[in-house]
């Protein structure tokens, strides 16, 4: 298997889980199943969505791959159906969540490169393509988004999308800086999470 | 008359309704007249604006044309002015409101065609033309969105547009497939409420 | 100094002090540093985002000048430092938050112009480009936008961002008619809060 092909895995496995979470926190509000696989949906997209629409790549990203709409429904309906077994699984779908993030965030600063942006926005960008996806969800459910609260996974994402912003320019379009950025990405999740890392508040 | 000319008048007046019930939910809320009409306008072109976003279709559909301008600013001043009254016109506000969702479905879809989306994307986005306006009035009254609870309008968008999305590549351009879809719509919608139909809770 | 240099330079303290008021209003909600410093990003620049995402003016601004992000980086870093201190500067805030909305409603309405739309969508948007920062800001708080409850700033806008609609095609190009519009936001502004005006309530 090509490490592109790889890549492509952990990006569909990483939107099936974000599906899913979307779907588990609509559940928690007493939302139809209607309102639960829409915030299942904008968790899965929303980050990319953003993105696109800020850089201006429109159609939007997820229309122009049939792939994402099939796993997305995938991820929403197992969510729907196997709700109550899920709970086992949360290790499972935290180690596939954090590779997805590391992975959102360098394929939405490669995207915003290509655009011709620079790296100070593509850094932004690559988090946003991340992060954001949960900052919808939080807001159609009606609550402050947690990310800004006390998740130190944004922090993860800039930090990696700072390396590949600096290291990438010395080794053009090699793979293993995007991998070693990603690695970034997860380790300081994973440390932070495990010890209960907080960025502080302002006041 | 026209056929196109009935379906035109049918758009501009359930755009009038729209903005209306956008003004009503933000009067209950103890908004300003300000605060009243930004919420009337978002309810009536919110949906078809993050359609237009989304498949790239800028500068967003009523900024072309002033005739949406023109009814929205009717349907705001009617609210401020004769709020008290309205409450008799329920009735007609439901079957305005429900024949408009059905028209904007379909024309959702059929602007989603023209930018070479999928049948799918275009299910999708017809459906959001039709609820997503009153998804932004809730997002900005602070409130869950209503339509993720417990209505089941949404469903029935969708099931007229995956009729339209089967069907038209049979006739295509046959303006009935469109009059038949929208009667789907509006037959669901209508008995859905007469027997007071909910979608499911997942849990 | 040029009358466009000043402008800019005004248009730049403007988009700092917007930046403060951002992370002050998130501090209070007790938001992280990471959170504040979103919060005081898209107060900044997110009225002028969804003005450019509206008319279809993409990449959205900020990615394209570097100066609004050095800006917007300050202001930040100002009010996450000095917090306990800015409460001794609000005069002086104020002052340049009302310069900063005038000239934000007036460069916003040129901008609309420009891309060929009609007067009234540029008074529009105009209004949007000067108020939505604060609408996003609040949306992401989770309150219902400040805008519509009780400011009256918006309709300052309203009315010089008609007036210049209405003089601008007598003089085009005129650096006086800009000059005069903002004169008339300040002026409203500075008597709506001095006189404690506010508009009614619809019911």
């Amino acid at each position: 298997m090509e490490l592109q092909e790889l890549l492509y895995i952990i990006d569909l496995t990483g939107t099936f889980v974000f599906a899913m979470s979307g779907v588990i926190t609509a559940s928690e509000r007493r939302m139809d199943i209607f309102g639960a696989s829409v915030i299942g949906f904008v968790t899965a997209v929303g980050g990319g969505t953003i993105r696109d629409i800020l850089i201006g790549s429109t159609p939007v990203g997820w229309m122009l791959n049939s792939d994402y709409l099939f796993v997305i429904s995938a991820g929403i309906l197992t969510a729907l159906f196997l709700h109550k077994h899920i709970s086992r699984w949360y290790k499972t779908m935290f180690i596939f969540d954090t590779v997805g993030i590391g992975l959102f965030t360098l394929l939405g600063m490669q995207k915003t490169l290509t655009f011709g942006l620079s790296p100070t926005v593509a850094v932004m960008m690559g988090t946003v393509s991340a992060v954001f996806g949960g900052v919808v969800r939080d807001v159609l459910v009606n609550r402050v988004p947690l990310i800004f609260r006390k998740e130190v996974y944004a922090t993860a994402c800039i930090a990696g999308a700072i390396f590949y912003a600096i290291v990438e320019p010395f080794y053009p379009g090699n793979i293993w800086t995007v991998m070693f950025s990603m690695a970034i990405i997860i380790a300081i999740r994973v440390t932070a999470v495990r010890r209960n890392w907080a960025l502080p508040l302002p006041n």
